[in-house]
């Protein structure tokens, strides 16, 4: 239980970060931990004692029955306990970490492309903030129209996000994926998977991109922490293939050549 | 204390109101709900039940020893307990209602534009969700400045509101104030502003208008339903005078006759 006052819960003011633990190993701990650092340095808050972190993390999975499963880790650091639009000074950072069970989305991902713009305009937009309403609203969106997943575009209508993970585009054998001033999370599979494509002799470009440049991609694929690579084949209804260079990143991911 | 799974710490994904209480009497608690149950129409929550909040309202502040100070009274609305984005279908909305002392603040505001921008873009926007965080961050950045308030524009560059209230400006003797659709919260001293300005016979538009507009400004004022009607002595450093139609406005406040 955490208290009332706490200004996660009235301002959505912290970060949080979601971790994949299989058999008890917590995927990515260190680059998880040291995103949420650079974001405690953006909004102004103590980073949480990393190795504290981890000691709950795996107290969680533990409790949970899940230090041999395939689990997810939640981190979340909230600006403690206070009223009013501006922190204290005394405030301090309240942690709280969670584990339950993850299970894989199984096969590709259908896109519906949401109303809902991110906000480049703000640093929250390249942070894992509590303040998710507008990627819950977008996925929301989704769902309704039948998709599985919010394709978000930013208020100046170039290419963003998913709701819960990056983009990818493949077009003329390049593979892309919208810069982070587009309003993008700073992944953490995303940032494998860059470096993944590099070693397979493929740099990924970082851009800015109109929606309309998916029309003529040869594949798109989605990544983020939990379920890694995951194929895009379909948005707005218009069906989308795959690509030798999608398959060798997805079979990397598999090996464990990615995201160990 | 509320449990750590709910939706509203882990994803901003709720809704709140702050309402003025003043010797135990709720102002414009009709109206407070009515926006809260407008909102939650908007991102698809049950609304909660009136008479059962204001119940909760009234013992917030008798428990609190506020029934006859000048108290805020919180009223937040939670998508309940639930992880992932997705909220599941017996999902139940979580209401916290807690009293505190209230303040005004004394003195105009002094101004400083913020570098975080409204999403226009986005509904939430145009709601008081709990995803705060962008005030949160526009406001401290502009007390490091040295102001009282942030001034924040949209995406577009328009005039959009402050941190924490309406925007109001009079030029050539006129008042302005930005559109809902620039993305500003549907205030309800903003609604009570408006009015009193037309039995003033000075008719309110509603516009969007670039920051330039501020520079050729005779008055601007902010307004939100805890202060009422506060002026802005300063912008960006560049200082503001006032204006008999501000001052007529404060004053039906102060006698009751805006703002009850």
């Amino acid at each position: 239980m955490i208290p009332q006052d706490d200004r996660g819960l009235l301002l959505g003011d912290g970060l949080f970060e979601t971790i994949l633990a299989e058999d008890g190993g917590l995927e990515f701990w260190d680059e998880h931990m040291a995103r949420m650092a650079r974001g405690c340095g953006v909004i102004g808050l103590a980073p949480p004692d990393a190795e504290l972190a981890r000691g709950a993390a795996l107290s969680a999975l533990e409790a949970a029955g899940l230090a041999s499963a395939c689990a997810v880790v939640r981190v979340t650091l909230t600006a403690g306990s206070g009223r009013g639009l501006e922190r204290r000074p005394d405030d301090r950072p309240r942690l709280v970490v969670t584990a339950s069970p993850y299970q894989r989305p199984s096969g590709p991902a259908r896109l519906s492309t949401s109303d809902v713009r991110r906000n480049e305009g703000s640093p929250a937009s390249r942070l894992k903030a509590l303040s998710y309403l507008d990627n819950v609203l977008a996925r929301r969106e989704a769902v309704v129209r039948g998709a599985d997943e919010a394709l978000m575009l930013n208020t100046r209508g170039e290419l963003a996000c998913a709701a819960a993970s990056n983009l990818f585009w493949i077009a003329g054998d390049q593979l892309f994926t919208p810069a982070l001033e587009c309003g993008v999370l700073d992944g953490i599979m995303r940032a494998q998977t860059m470096s993944a494509a590099t070693e397979l002799g493929a740099q990924a470009r970082e851009t800015r991109a109109g929606a309309d440049v998916l029309k003529s991609a040869q594949a798109v694929f989605l990544t983020n922490s939990l379920m890694g690579v995951r194929a895009v084949c379909e948005i707005d209804g218009r069906p989308l293939g795959g690509h030798q260079l999608l398959d060798a990143i997805a079979g990397r991911r598999r090996r464990g050549a990615v995201g160990r």
